[in-house]
Protein backbone atom coordinates (compact mmCIF):
# COMPACT_ATOMS: atom_id res chain seq x y z
CA UNK A 1 0.00 0.00 0.00
CA UNK A 2 2.51 2.80 1.24
CA UNK A 3 5.35 3.25 -1.55
CA UNK A 4 7.86 4.87 1.23
CA UNK A 5 11.12 5.25 1.23
CA UNK A 6 11.77 3.66 -1.80
CA UNK A 7 15.39 3.66 -2.90
CA UNK A 8 15.02 4.03 -6.38
CA UNK A 9 13.04 7.27 -6.71
CA UNK A 10 14.24 10.25 -5.78
CA UNK A 11 13.06 12.64 -3.39
CA UNK A 12 12.19 14.85 -6.20
CA UNK A 13 9.89 12.65 -7.51
CA UNK A 14 8.43 11.20 -4.29
CA UNK A 15 8.22 15.30 -2.92
CA UNK A 16 6.15 15.90 -6.50
CA UNK A 17 4.00 12.41 -5.76
CA UNK A 18 3.36 13.77 -2.65
CA UNK A 19 2.20 17.29 -3.55
CA UNK A 20 0.00 16.03 -5.69
CA UNK A 21 -2.03 14.66 -2.85
CA UNK A 22 -2.14 18.06 -1.24
CA UNK A 23 -5.80 19.06 -2.57
CA UNK A 24 -6.21 23.06 -2.95
CA UNK A 25 -7.99 25.30 -4.02
CA UNK A 26 -7.64 26.80 -7.29
CA UNK A 27 -7.08 30.60 -7.84
CA UNK A 28 -6.30 33.43 -10.08
CA UNK A 29 -3.78 35.96 -8.63
CA UNK A 30 -4.02 39.35 -10.66
CA UNK A 31 -2.29 42.29 -10.87
CA UNK A 32 -2.08 46.03 -13.23
CA UNK A 33 1.61 47.50 -13.60
CA UNK A 34 2.08 50.32 -15.96
CA UNK A 35 -1.19 49.65 -17.80
CA UNK A 36 -1.44 46.22 -18.21
CA UNK A 37 -2.89 43.38 -16.45
CA UNK A 38 -1.29 40.34 -15.58
CA UNK A 39 -2.76 36.72 -13.77
CA UNK A 40 -2.37 33.51 -13.78
CA UNK A 41 -3.38 30.33 -12.32
CA UNK A 42 -1.98 29.41 -8.70
CA UNK A 43 -2.77 26.76 -5.97
CA UNK A 44 -0.40 27.90 -3.55
CA UNK A 45 -2.03 30.41 -1.36
CA UNK A 46 -2.44 30.20 2.62
CA UNK A 47 -4.13 31.90 4.85
CA UNK A 48 -1.48 33.89 7.59
CA UNK A 49 -3.39 35.34 10.09
CA UNK A 50 -6.21 37.71 11.13
CA UNK A 51 -4.00 40.27 13.17
CA UNK A 52 -3.88 41.56 10.37
CA UNK A 53 -5.34 40.03 8.00
CA UNK A 54 -2.91 38.60 5.59
CA UNK A 55 -2.06 35.71 3.39
CA UNK A 56 0.73 34.42 1.58
CA UNK A 57 1.32 33.59 -2.29
CA UNK A 58 4.33 31.88 -3.67
CA UNK A 59 5.25 33.18 -7.02
CA UNK A 60 7.64 31.32 -9.43
CA UNK A 61 10.55 33.97 -10.15
CA UNK A 62 10.13 33.06 -14.21
CA UNK A 63 6.03 33.69 -13.74
CA UNK A 64 5.40 36.71 -16.10
CA UNK A 65 3.33 38.16 -12.76
CA UNK A 66 6.11 38.18 -10.51
CA UNK A 67 8.18 41.52 -11.42
CA UNK A 68 5.03 43.02 -11.65
CA UNK A 69 3.68 42.44 -8.33
CA UNK A 70 6.73 43.44 -6.68
CA UNK A 71 6.65 46.61 -8.97
CA UNK A 72 3.05 47.73 -8.07
CA UNK A 73 2.82 46.28 -4.50
CA UNK A 74 -0.69 45.31 -5.06
CA UNK A 75 -2.36 42.28 -6.19
CA UNK A 76 -6.31 40.30 -5.95
CA UNK A 77 -6.38 36.75 -5.11
CA UNK A 78 -9.49 35.58 -6.71
CA UNK A 79 -10.73 32.34 -5.76
CA UNK A 80 -11.91 30.05 -8.42
CA UNK A 81 -15.67 28.23 -8.62
CA UNK A 82 -16.46 24.77 -9.88
CA UNK A 83 -18.34 27.34 -12.92
CA UNK A 84 -14.46 28.52 -14.04
CA UNK A 85 -13.10 25.92 -15.11
CA UNK A 86 -12.50 26.72 -18.14
CA UNK A 87 -10.75 29.78 -17.35
CA UNK A 88 -7.95 27.32 -16.59
CA UNK A 89 -6.70 27.13 -20.28
CA UNK A 90 -6.09 30.25 -20.97
CA UNK A 91 -4.61 31.28 -17.93
CA UNK A 92 -1.99 28.79 -17.32
CA UNK A 93 0.10 28.70 -20.79
CA UNK A 94 -2.53 28.99 -23.71
CA UNK A 95 -2.84 32.55 -23.85
CA UNK A 96 -0.47 35.43 -22.56
CA UNK A 97 -0.20 38.89 -21.18
CA UNK A 98 -3.67 40.62 -21.57
CA UNK A 99 -5.32 38.06 -24.14
CA UNK A 100 -6.18 35.87 -21.09
CA UNK A 101 -8.38 38.56 -20.05
CA UNK A 102 -11.23 38.01 -22.27
CA UNK A 103 -12.26 34.94 -20.85
CA UNK A 104 -14.13 35.24 -17.72
CA UNK A 105 -15.87 38.52 -16.53
CA UNK A 106 -13.60 41.06 -15.31
CA UNK A 107 -13.74 44.27 -13.08
CA UNK A 108 -11.63 46.79 -11.49
CA UNK A 109 -11.38 47.51 -7.61
CA UNK A 110 -10.71 50.73 -7.21
CA UNK A 111 -7.45 50.17 -5.65
CA UNK A 112 -6.23 49.37 -9.28
CA UNK A 113 -6.66 46.03 -9.04
CA UNK A 114 -8.28 43.31 -12.01
CA UNK A 115 -10.93 40.92 -10.36
CA UNK A 116 -13.70 38.45 -11.35
CA UNK A 117 -16.46 39.50 -10.26
CA UNK A 118 -18.04 35.82 -9.79
CA UNK A 119 -15.61 34.80 -7.78
CA UNK A 120 -15.68 32.69 -4.76
CA UNK A 121 -13.95 35.30 -3.07
CA UNK A 122 -11.43 38.09 -4.34
CA UNK A 123 -9.04 39.27 -1.92
CA UNK A 124 -7.45 42.23 -2.72
CA UNK A 125 -4.14 42.70 -1.54
CA UNK A 126 -1.09 45.01 -0.55
CA UNK A 127 2.73 43.50 -0.38
CA UNK A 128 3.60 43.63 3.32
CA UNK A 129 6.76 41.51 2.78
CA UNK A 130 9.02 39.40 0.60
CA UNK A 131 10.76 35.93 1.33
CA UNK A 132 13.14 35.09 -1.30
CA UNK A 133 13.65 31.10 -1.32
CA UNK A 134 14.69 29.04 -4.34
CA UNK A 135 13.12 30.15 -7.44
CA UNK A 136 10.22 31.36 -5.91
CA UNK A 137 9.38 34.92 -3.78
CA UNK A 138 6.59 34.33 -0.89
CA UNK A 139 4.57 36.93 -1.08
CA UNK A 140 2.95 37.98 2.03
CA UNK A 141 -0.26 40.32 1.43
CA UNK A 142 -1.90 42.46 4.21
CA UNK A 143 -5.54 41.86 3.00
CA UNK A 144 -6.98 45.66 2.28
CA UNK A 145 -10.50 44.62 1.37
CA UNK A 146 -12.42 41.49 -0.12
CA UNK A 147 -15.61 40.40 -2.32
CA UNK A 148 -17.22 37.13 -1.16
CA UNK A 149 -20.13 35.16 -3.01
CA UNK A 150 -22.58 33.05 -0.56
CA UNK A 151 -22.71 30.20 -2.60
CA UNK A 152 -19.97 27.98 -1.41
CA UNK A 153 -18.36 25.67 -4.19
CA UNK A 154 -14.30 26.06 -4.53
CA UNK A 155 -12.57 24.75 -7.78
CA UNK A 156 -10.07 21.84 -6.48
CA UNK A 157 -6.90 20.59 -8.00
CA UNK A 158 -5.99 17.10 -6.59
CA UNK A 159 -3.74 14.65 -8.51
CA UNK A 160 -3.56 16.25 -11.64
CA UNK A 161 -7.23 17.22 -12.30
CA UNK A 162 -9.94 19.47 -11.00
CA UNK A 163 -12.99 18.67 -8.08
CA UNK A 164 -14.89 19.78 -6.07
CA UNK A 165 -15.53 18.80 -2.34
CA UNK A 166 -18.64 17.13 -0.75
CA UNK A 167 -18.96 17.66 2.68
CA UNK A 168 -19.03 14.64 4.87
CA UNK A 169 -19.18 15.87 8.31
CA UNK B 1 -25.82 37.04 -4.90
CA UNK B 2 -22.43 38.68 -4.05
CA UNK B 3 -22.03 40.26 -0.22
CA UNK B 4 -19.02 42.46 -1.70
CA UNK B 5 -17.67 45.38 -0.24
CA UNK B 6 -20.43 45.10 2.50
CA UNK B 7 -19.67 48.79 4.32
CA UNK B 8 -21.58 47.14 7.95
CA UNK B 9 -18.71 44.77 8.27
CA UNK B 10 -15.13 45.36 8.37
CA UNK B 11 -12.39 43.63 6.89
CA UNK B 12 -11.71 41.26 9.50
CA UNK B 13 -14.63 39.88 8.51
CA UNK B 14 -14.96 39.73 5.34
CA UNK B 15 -11.46 38.56 5.34
CA UNK B 16 -12.58 35.40 7.85
CA UNK B 17 -15.96 34.53 5.48
CA UNK B 18 -13.76 34.31 2.11
CA UNK B 19 -10.84 31.81 4.05
CA UNK B 20 -13.46 29.57 4.73
CA UNK B 21 -14.04 29.54 1.37
CA UNK B 22 -10.09 28.18 0.35
CA UNK B 23 -10.82 24.77 1.15
CA UNK B 24 -7.80 23.11 2.30
CA UNK B 25 -6.10 19.92 2.54
CA UNK B 26 -6.11 18.92 6.48
CA UNK B 27 -2.75 17.88 7.74
CA UNK B 28 -0.97 17.28 11.33
CA UNK B 29 2.33 18.81 11.38
CA UNK B 30 4.86 17.79 14.12
CA UNK B 31 7.74 17.68 15.49
CA UNK B 32 10.12 16.12 18.16
CA UNK B 33 12.11 17.97 21.13
CA UNK B 34 14.02 17.46 24.40
CA UNK B 35 12.32 13.70 24.10
CA UNK B 36 8.39 14.70 23.71
CA UNK B 37 6.49 14.71 20.57
CA UNK B 38 4.29 17.95 19.51
CA UNK B 39 1.70 17.82 16.66
CA UNK B 40 -1.14 19.87 15.56
CA UNK B 41 -3.70 20.16 13.02
CA UNK B 42 -2.63 22.93 10.50
CA UNK B 43 -4.19 23.53 6.85
CA UNK B 44 -1.98 27.02 6.42
CA UNK B 45 0.55 24.38 4.29
CA UNK B 46 1.65 25.10 0.65
CA UNK B 47 3.95 23.92 -1.60
CA UNK B 48 6.98 25.71 -2.81
CA UNK B 49 9.09 24.85 -5.76
CA UNK B 50 11.01 21.34 -6.47
CA UNK B 51 14.34 23.38 -7.03
CA UNK B 52 14.96 22.02 -3.85
CA UNK B 53 11.80 20.23 -2.89
CA UNK B 54 10.32 22.48 -0.58
CA UNK B 55 7.15 24.07 1.59
CA UNK B 56 5.88 26.40 3.92
CA UNK B 57 3.56 26.36 7.18
CA UNK B 58 2.15 28.84 9.08
CA UNK B 59 2.63 28.89 12.55
CA UNK B 60 1.57 30.83 15.58
CA UNK B 61 3.58 32.19 17.71
CA UNK B 62 0.90 31.04 20.56
CA UNK B 63 1.29 27.33 19.37
CA UNK B 64 2.64 24.99 21.07
CA UNK B 65 4.37 23.56 18.52
CA UNK B 66 6.11 26.87 17.74
CA UNK B 67 9.04 26.60 20.07
CA UNK B 68 9.83 23.58 19.66
CA UNK B 69 10.04 23.48 15.33
CA UNK B 70 12.49 26.27 15.94
CA UNK B 71 14.46 24.57 18.13
CA UNK B 72 14.64 21.50 16.75
CA UNK B 73 14.56 22.63 13.38
CA UNK B 74 12.82 19.95 11.55
CA UNK B 75 9.29 19.01 11.41
CA UNK B 76 7.07 16.80 9.65
CA UNK B 77 3.66 17.72 7.65
CA UNK B 78 1.51 14.67 7.62
CA UNK B 79 -1.67 14.93 4.87
CA UNK B 80 -4.78 13.20 6.42
CA UNK B 81 -7.30 11.27 4.55
CA UNK B 82 -10.85 10.80 5.13
CA UNK B 83 -10.45 8.17 7.17
CA UNK B 84 -8.48 10.15 9.60
CA UNK B 85 -11.44 12.44 10.66
CA UNK B 86 -10.96 10.95 14.15
CA UNK B 87 -7.79 13.14 14.59
CA UNK B 88 -9.10 16.63 14.39
CA UNK B 89 -10.81 17.00 18.77
CA UNK B 90 -7.58 15.21 19.85
CA UNK B 91 -5.19 17.17 17.89
CA UNK B 92 -6.88 20.95 17.67
CA UNK B 93 -7.65 21.41 21.33
CA UNK B 94 -9.04 18.28 23.16
CA UNK B 95 -5.74 17.19 24.28
CA UNK B 96 -2.71 18.32 24.75
CA UNK B 97 0.76 17.28 24.45
CA UNK B 98 2.36 13.54 24.33
CA UNK B 99 -1.26 12.25 25.27
CA UNK B 100 -2.42 13.35 21.78
CA UNK B 101 -0.35 10.71 19.96
CA UNK B 102 -2.51 8.17 21.59
CA UNK B 103 -5.09 8.72 18.97
CA UNK B 104 -3.43 7.37 15.44
CA UNK B 105 -0.70 5.30 14.22
CA UNK B 106 2.18 6.83 14.84
CA UNK B 107 5.99 5.79 14.32
CA UNK B 108 9.44 7.52 14.21
CA UNK B 109 11.53 8.57 10.93
CA UNK B 110 15.27 7.85 11.31
CA UNK B 111 15.46 11.54 11.66
CA UNK B 112 13.82 11.85 14.69
CA UNK B 113 10.14 13.22 13.61
CA UNK B 114 6.88 11.60 14.69
CA UNK B 115 4.98 10.18 11.43
CA UNK B 116 1.49 9.55 10.96
CA UNK B 117 2.61 5.55 9.28
CA UNK B 118 -1.12 5.58 7.28
CA UNK B 119 -1.03 9.10 6.22
CA UNK B 120 -1.75 10.63 2.62
CA UNK B 121 1.91 11.48 2.67
CA UNK B 122 4.28 12.58 5.14
CA UNK B 123 7.14 15.17 4.10
CA UNK B 124 10.16 15.64 6.17
CA UNK B 125 11.66 18.62 6.93
CA UNK B 126 14.74 20.77 7.54
CA UNK B 127 13.68 24.38 8.92
CA UNK B 128 15.78 26.23 6.23
CA UNK B 129 14.40 29.89 6.56
CA UNK B 130 12.00 31.72 9.27
CA UNK B 131 9.71 35.12 8.19
CA UNK B 132 8.21 36.28 11.26
CA UNK B 133 4.85 38.22 10.53
CA UNK B 134 2.24 39.47 12.48
CA UNK B 135 1.38 37.27 15.20
CA UNK B 136 2.41 33.51 12.80
CA UNK B 137 6.11 32.19 11.80
CA UNK B 138 6.16 31.56 7.91
CA UNK B 139 9.11 28.10 8.34
CA UNK B 140 9.75 27.14 5.17
CA UNK B 141 10.61 23.68 5.00
CA UNK B 142 13.08 22.10 2.38
CA UNK B 143 12.04 18.53 2.28
CA UNK B 144 14.71 15.77 3.08
CA UNK B 145 12.64 12.71 2.59
CA UNK B 146 8.75 11.69 2.30
CA UNK B 147 6.22 8.97 2.32
CA UNK B 148 3.28 8.29 -0.04
CA UNK B 149 -0.14 6.28 -0.13
CA UNK B 150 -0.98 5.51 -3.23
CA UNK B 151 -4.87 5.66 -2.90
CA UNK B 152 -5.93 9.04 -3.23
CA UNK B 153 -8.65 10.51 -0.73
CA UNK B 154 -7.38 13.85 1.19
CA UNK B 155 -9.13 14.71 3.88
CA UNK B 156 -10.33 18.57 3.35
CA UNK B 157 -11.90 21.70 5.57
CA UNK B 158 -14.14 23.86 3.98
CA UNK B 159 -16.35 26.35 5.25
CA UNK B 160 -15.79 25.01 8.67
CA UNK B 161 -16.54 20.97 8.14
CA UNK B 162 -14.61 18.65 6.79
CA UNK B 163 -15.21 16.89 3.27
CA UNK B 164 -13.61 14.89 0.18
CA UNK B 165 -12.98 16.11 -2.90
CA UNK B 166 -15.28 14.34 -5.92
CA UNK B 167 -13.29 14.48 -9.30
CA UNK B 168 -15.37 16.65 -11.70
CA UNK B 169 -12.60 16.38 -15.46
Amino acid sequence: MLTANKRDTGIDERFKCAMRRLASTVTIITTEWDGRRYGMIATAVCSLGVNPPSLLVSVAQSASLHDPVLASKHFCVNLLRVLHADLLPPFSGQHTGESRFEFGCWARHEVGLPFLSNAQASLFCKVDDVLRYGDHAIVVGRVIDARVAEEIEPLLYQNGSIAAAQSIS
